[in-house]
């Protein structure tokens, strides 16, 4: 049995990208307005998980990079336009202008969210302060909010510890500035990998799976569910389930 | 003239202790339920200036010694504590409890707005993404927001990178973070000097004094208002008429 007791709880921090918001379907959904203006055929839901598919391994080069001294770190905006770069001609794509894709790099900052997102914070943040805790950078993250009406009381981001989720100094840094202890601060994330840092920094978590994250019949890189021996506090079918587990 | 065009603005930052909120009046009001409950005689209004008037010394030892090496560098909270430890014995409240104290120090996370802070606040985030940019730390800005319903889309604070305002570190954070470049940024205050430290990070500037911050007869440490010299981009009565200034 867990010794969870919500009671406990002082701030819930949230994942974003595929947690709160399905980037996919957004992405989709702006590309194909932007190829039919243009008059071309785009795969974009391939274009969707080649792009997202090259988020961990830039995340991991920016650090290493940063590690060894050369250069700055790198925020997400930066790797985004770094991978959408390198994508484009496979797609078709190589003729954009610049100005073209500086505004398709944006639509991460207009992502929408699942249809129970707005919901399931309003009713958390009525019991709980509620916070992102992203990779994406904190300018993105404030974009987003605006655009999909994400009721944050709080927008902290990887970016200003300069590291990227899971590395522990993330999830700390975001107890340290709520002015909560790691256990009284609850990490809500579709990801287990995302989880599972939180925990080894001393958070609580929530798991909610969003199954359509990947789309409906996804191929390729399949989502990573929770394994077996995975103990997560929280398991809720989306936000407004969370809600109710947590007695908000 | 002035060559400021409000269209050119992409984020607003604010000032919040005494800018957005009435730090004397809501100190006073807590104060007097507190000393009523114990039966005690207080002048809670010289109480809450001598425990502002300590600020910008505990601020200036952190600083200096963080800068020396001598241990960490110290938030709000903490300053605020040290100072009002200092203070109970001249107030005749040198009995207070542990638990007392640390419940009268969070006071600065439950003060009340400016009658026109929320509706002029809600009028700016229409056409503005809006933030703070307080010495106060996030937990205390958190809390505050929740308490006083400030609209807020982000939550910035010297703290994240350990100095304090005026230095011209924490408005280059802010315009990092929100993406936007120092020109396009506006420093919201009714302090003359922070509205100086912004200028000189290269920052847009709007000056909305608050003549009742220190009270209606203030004695002792008056306002510092404007110089004859001082050269802000907007001054507004409040901030219903700010958000007109700048077409929102």
């Amino acid at each position: 049995m867990s010794d969870f007791d919500p009671r406990a709880i002082r701030a819930l921090v949230f994942d974003v990208f595929g947690t709160v918001v399905d980037w996919r379907s957004s992405i989709v959904r702006e590309g194909q307005a932007l190829s039919a203006a243009k008059g071309l055929s785009v795969d974009w839901a391939a274009f969707a998980d080649a792009w997202r598919a090259g988020y961990r391994p830039a995340m991991a080069r920016a650090t290493a990079g940063a590690a060894a001294g050369e250069g700055g770190w790198a925020n997400i905006d930066a790797l985004h336009r770094e991978i959408l770069d390198a994508l484009l001609p496979r797609f078709g794509l190589a003729g954009l202008s610049d100005a073209e894709r500086a505004q398709l790099n944006l639509v991460w900052h207009r992502l929408d969210p699942w249809p129970d997102s707005v919901a399931g914070l309003q009713r958390l943040k009525s019991r709980f302060a509620i916070s992102t805790l992203s990779n994406g950078n904190i300018a993105l993250l404030v974009d987003m909010a605006r655009h999909a009406g994400l009721p944050w009381d709080c927008v902290l981001s990887a970016e200003i510890v300069r590291r990227y989720k899971p590395d522990p100094e993330v999830y700390r840094m975001a107890a340290r500035l709520l002015g909560v202890a790691p256990g009284q601060l609850l990490m809500v994330a579709a990801h287990p990998s995302d989880l599972r840092g939180a925990q080894r920094a001393g958070l609580r978590t929530a798991y909610v799976p969003r199954p359509l994250e990947h789309g409906a019949n996804p191929h390729g890189a399949a989502p990573a569910d929770a394994l077996a021996d995975d103990r997560f506090d929280v398991v809720a079918d989306d936000f407004v389930d969370l809600a109710r587990r947590l007695g908000a």
